[in-house]
């Protein structure tokens, strides 16, 4: 029976996994001494065991060292095997190095990330120039996907649904949710009049003037491609959109911005623990771990 | 010729070590992205050349990843070798098992730090249980102690200085800054009544009434120890101390507990920026790095 850890601040979806899998929620005293070191220790018997750790990694840089604390003290206390179940993975932006000098810090929190686990379960990393995680993980990575929930989510919840691409790139992700979800899209056109003179246009408005507008985005970090798009689809008269993101990252104070700028609902999957979580990823895990 | 790199608030620190060893300043552009996730770059050129990186270490958590990003950036760009100055280094105090499941970090923290580094310089390292920083660190490490400038500094500073041990704990340590210095010292006795009940004496009162007491301690985290200390030597109805720390921790509102407990002064050594910084360590480092 495998047995589920979490850092804190994972202790729901650890909680949904262990229940989902039949696994045992594991006991792991965490604290910090005054001075601002880590304290673990871990009170149920892992010897033999494959231990599961529940970790998110927005905000990533002093989550690590706890995270490689407690997946080392799994190892030094007999645990057979450590699986990390990050649904957010921190340091997938900067994969290549865009000028001289660059760290390429993707590179670098992979390589500190594999040696300290034997797998990786994380959901719609972002994925820019890679085609795959192996590039970089040196560990079996299992790579789920929102869209199938975000879907379902959609049709369930939102009648008369329209999808909105905010520009050629989304088209692939988007034109899949709304095939899965049964409705349709659209995707905004930039018509550029000079350099510094781009108007969006949003086509077919008439025919689509009754149904919702739904945003879909992976991660919404400071939420500016959002908030534009929302300004575009209210200015071409249409009713006040539904924004969904996979990853609730939410940078400063961009929640209450995408918020005010006119979006009927904010709406997130639980990758990321958020007041605007909607859309229940714990199923998804529970397939690949089960 | 050697280059100088420093994490945030090293600054000031790494620019005398530049100076005192005739080093160039590299230039590291060091930001945080909207989401929280770290960005690095050098702009200097270290191809083949002995980088020597600055950081400090007190409050690890979130100093960790951006300085092993720093020591591979290094690697990677070329750099013949990397060398730590850390003139606080942290987890030094779980060295051992006390508890059944509990987390080694002192192991896990050296264990992670040398794999990025090739040699490691530090100060006062708060060595318990362990003779040596090679029975954890598999890199060269060059243990440099304050005693030395704090003698000084007691020497330069205070007239009719009476140097002042907390416990027989503290009696090997206070009696060489004391022979250093060329100032007397007592140890504070304790005498056992009963299980709960302590008293603390301090030997010698008349004799030294009219002299300065200095406490030294090494590490001033929560100041527990040395507030009481104060107390006992302000009942004792000796002047008020001057308190000395090497490294200036502080949890919490330990420093201004610290000034409040009726301690004439207190002064910390430079290992950790902080207002009560007045004896210098860089001509320490500059010693062995040159």
């Amino acid at each position: 029976m495998k047995i589920i850890f979490s850092l804190p601040g994972n202790e729901a979806l650890a909680e949904k996994i262990a229940v989902g899998i039949h696994a045992e929620t594991g006991i792991c005293i965490h604290r910090q001494f005054p001075d601002g070191e880590t304290y673990l220790r871990i009170e149920s018997d892992v010897r033999g065991r494959e231990a599961v750790v529940v970790c998110t990694l927005h905000r990533p840089d002093d989550k690590l060292l706890p995270l490689l604390f407690l997946c080392q003290l799994l190892r030094d206390m007999g645990a057979a095997s450590v699986c990390l179940v990050a649904p957010y993975l921190a340091y997938m932006r900067q994969d290549t190095r865009f000028n001289p000098g660059e760290a390429v810090t993707s590179e670098y929190f992979a390589s500190l990330l594999s040696c300290a686990i034997d797998r990786l379960i994380t959901i719609d990393p972002h994925l820019h120039r890679r085609n795959s995680m192996q590039e970089i993980y040196s560990v079996p990575c299992d790579v789920l996907h929102a869209a199938g929930v975000i879907s379902t989510w959609i049709r369930e919840n939102i009648p008369q649904a329209l999808l909105i691409g905010p520009d050629s790139e989304s088209e692939q992700w988007v034109s899949e949710v709304a095939r899965n979800a049964g409705v349709p899209y659209i995707v905004l056109e930039k018509i550029r009049h000079g350099d510094r003179d781009v108007e969006v246009s949003v086509p077919d408005v008439e025919k689509y003037k009754d149904y919702t507008p739904v945003l879909v985005d992976d991660i919404i970090s400071t939420a500016r491609t959002m908030i534009e798009t929302v300004g575009h689809i209210l200015k071409a008269g249409m009713k006040p959109p539904i924004c969904i993101g996979v990853h609730a990252v939410f940078a400063g104070d961009a929640y209450r911005e995408l918020l005010a700028s006119g979006a009927e609902r904010v709406i997130t999957c639980s990758t990321i623990p958020h007041e605007s979580n909607g859309i229940e990823v714990a199923e998804m895990i529970i397939a690949v771990l089960v």
